[in-house]
């Protein structure tokens, strides 16, 4: 009955039905499942397992970097996020609300959206001098935002996992450096591990953080030529120093106001990597990223079924460096194994039957080009290495490719309604203004500002939309 | 400012409050604070590290178990909880609700308390087969329990860590196997990592979990006179599955129930840490938990400075198998800084000056012992190792010592209360009767049975305190 399930596969090719086919593989390959809770979603143990190694990984980025881990209470009164007017506006509609059953109080409980207020009321208290600064703390937790009704499983749920780092300094020189520091880091993650190649760039005045003074983001741009914004990091100014009280004794012994950073991603980098890669079979995992790095299936006969068991065994030491499974599983075809691995997207499957032994070989098949290599046992460590090696290569550079053709620069409003509907990535001179934003919202049903990319030619246009004085060039495209 | 503040240290003996030490301890050594949320903590950067060495300790033991990590939403529709009655009841008064946004939904939504309800529907879904099974799973994740007013750090607060292990079996006799493997495994944790010696042992009915036929314990005796629980596995039997529809064709291709157990512990070890080891000066860390196990203290002066800097370079690198800091910083003196680190529990301290650099030797301080040793350089590794091996031992002997000679055996009701006044583990008969025991508790002010040790001599002895038939012996005391 599983067997007849499983290998069904996925009804739908990619490039039809982009939607469908991002839901099938994420229930097939075993990431997530839907909740009986609405706008809610269960990660499941391989889904885990990937954002385990995405923390794992950022872990030992942010001890080289001096930030450290802590934990914050999930419930944030009420009158914290009255205290910055921006933030409480922003967030307000997304707030869920807990009951409060003490008797003897009347406060509402917020459920964290973020979680800002509720620990710079502690640096408050924690913060007196400037010995005390720069403080990089970094929280991994989850968060709630009621917005959505209808989850889109890792993209937008009504509770994810992320990190939220939150760093006060004495300087704005410092609060900026460190800023596009975190993003940097943030594009590295997502380009050198996940190859996911990004746009990095600033928020249009619309679409930055509640309270900050400027947000940067980095921005995949997925398949189906739509963005998705995959980590941000905020300049806050001192907008929240100012409202939580944080205040510090500088070296001339006066007191002063310091300058604060906040800065996140989320478990949505699942689905980044899910949507970047996968294929009409299924998941594909870039090697650095996959739980499971080498899939070892046996071919198995009666006779010779120890041997090949036994060489099993030894290949596994052989490539101890990895993540390796055996799928010794008898009630399973060797076929119906090779489906389900490529269905969870292992880099390498290594085949190995009484032939290959007989020959003193393996066969090890690529799941991103479907390549089947004949490989002698002393050159397979070699070969292994850089096969994996050039997977990751060869995920980025495809994905990197389609990003950069996707690029094109427009003059006038006509040529941008005309690359709206080719779904591609809109390079245009922009006012930066709400106002204008919004009506090109509106005109080009979901079209907006991604970013101003951080790379920007001088300009004397004028904005490809209202024709006012542009400030600069933004990319501009439909996103996720 | 700060340096008068913190060499303060604790201004209340262990011996004399316990209570009013521990809370000096944990805020002096910086592992947490109370949060402005009433019943709620922060966990901060120090004690967050112990808890992430937990973690890591526990996630090798879980992936070597077979145990898969996950993450179900924290969000639980009322209706779950009142399919298993015995769990609905026993959690109820706990529970936090959250006000439903929705305004097509009527249904009120718990946060976790604990997560069987909205795991096990899943499980319903997932589980077709015998080949399905064993189905193991573990979360770790925030859980809220609404029973406190004032916290109490680590050990009772609104919202804690803590990690969930929920697996399925076929068997009963393989349920019952595991979940005592996972009891083991947790006394292996607390008395082999945390060097916190556990008694074993099942609870009464009145102590069990809400819907499990059986609880297994482990409780750690706190020098104090009290017991605190420190993880608990619960055989469930198959309440849950009937609840939950959990149901799998076997290999006779019939229709069975499954087995389950659940199994948990906390942040409150990190209490437990704190409370067991810590002295009249602070903190004292077991060196295979500690954060940092070595803590080389510089003696500066102006012109032997680069000298001792680079000796304590030198130093680090040839004991980078261990967590080392070096405190370089001048603001503060040699002094400070030993205090510092002594409050901070970390188990060794190396001094160098350059009276120690022309002599080719360090100074060690043993946190434990406060005993000093004077090293030669070629020495220093296997001296290191072996300081190291032996404070962990003797944290764990001094601890085991202290558990054993608390135990006293009583036979009659007025030696039971005469323990309870010398604040000692009560080894006696016991009915197990829900109603004996309510009555020792009001009759003692609070001393109940922690558990009936795995180990049991066979008895025909009356219950301590109503003199009917006993079962088994148990132990009794009060407890955190």
């Amino acid at each position: 009955m599983a067997e007849k399930l499983d290998t069904k596969g996925i009804t739908v090719k990619k490039a039809d039905d982009m939607p469908q086919w991002y839901g099938q593989v994420i229930i097939k390959a075993e990431l997530a499942d839907y909740s009986p809770v609405r706008g809610t979603m269960i990660i499941r143990p391989y889904g885990y397992a990937i954002w385990q190694k995405i923390m794992d990984y950022f872990n030992t980025i942010l001890k080289d970097l001096g930030v450290e881990n802590a934990y914050f209470p999930l419930f944030i009164p009420e009158n914290f996020f009255h205290k910055e007017a921006e933030h409480a506006e922003g967030f307000s509609p997304e707030v869920a609300w807990v009951e409060n059953k003490d008797e003897d109080s009347q406060e509402r409980l917020a459920i964290r959206p973020t979680s800002e207020t509720i620990m710079y009321d502690s640096y408050a208290r924690w913060i007196r001098s400037h010995r005390d600064l720069p403080l990089r703390m970094n929280q991994w937790c989850n968060v709630v935002r009621w917005e959505v009704k209808d989850v889109k499983l890792f993209l937008r749920s009504r509770e994810f996992l992320w990190q939220e780092g939150h760093c006060v300094y004495e300087t704005e020189e410092e609060c900026d450096r460190e800023t596009m520091m975190y993003l940097e880091e943030y594009a590295t993650l997502l380009e050198d591990v996940l190859a996911v190649p990004v746009v990095r760039g600033k928020k249009s005045e619309k679409e930055k953080f509640a309270g900050a003074k400027y947000t940067t983001t980095i921005e995949a741009f997925m398949p189906d030529g739509k963005f998705l914004q995959c980590g941000t990091s905020h300049n806050l100014g001192q907008g929240f120093a100012k409202a939580f009280g944080i205040n510090y004794v500088g070296k001339d012994e006066k007191e002063h106001l310091p300058w604060q950073n906040s800065w996140g991603f989320s478990t949505r980098l699942v689905g980044a990597l899910v949507m970047q890669h996968g294929d009409d079979r299924g998941l594909v995992l870039p090697p650095r990223i996959a739980p499971i790095q080498i899939a070892i299936v046996p071919i198995l006969f009666e006779k010779s079924k120890k041997d090949t068991l036994r060489a099993c065994s030894q290949l596994k030491k052989k490539l101890s460096k990895y993540e390796v499974t055996i799928d010794d599983r008898e009630e399973y075809s060797a076929g119906w194994k090779f489906n389900q691995w490529e269905m969870k997207g292992v880099p390498l499957r290594i085949e190995i039957g009484p032939k290959d032994i007989e020959k003193d070989q393996v066969v090890i098949v690529r799941r991103d080009t479907s390549k089947k290599y004949f490989v002698k046992n002393e050159e397979l460590k070699e070969k292994v290495e850089e096969l994996l090696e050039d997977i990751q290569n060869h995920l980025f550079d495809k994905a990197h490719e389609h990003l950069k053709k996707s690029i094109v620069e427009v003059e006038s409003w006509d040529e941008f309604l005309a690359a709206v509907d080719d779904r591609k990535i809109i390079y245009a001179p922009f006012c930066g203004a709400k106002d204008c934003e919004d009506q090109i919202k509106d005109k080009t049903k979901g079209a907006n500002s991604r970013c101003f990319p951080l790379e920007q030619k001088e300009t004397s246009k004028k904005c490809v939309y209202c024709g006012s004085d542009a400030r600069l060039y933004a990319y501009f495209g439909k996103n996720y």
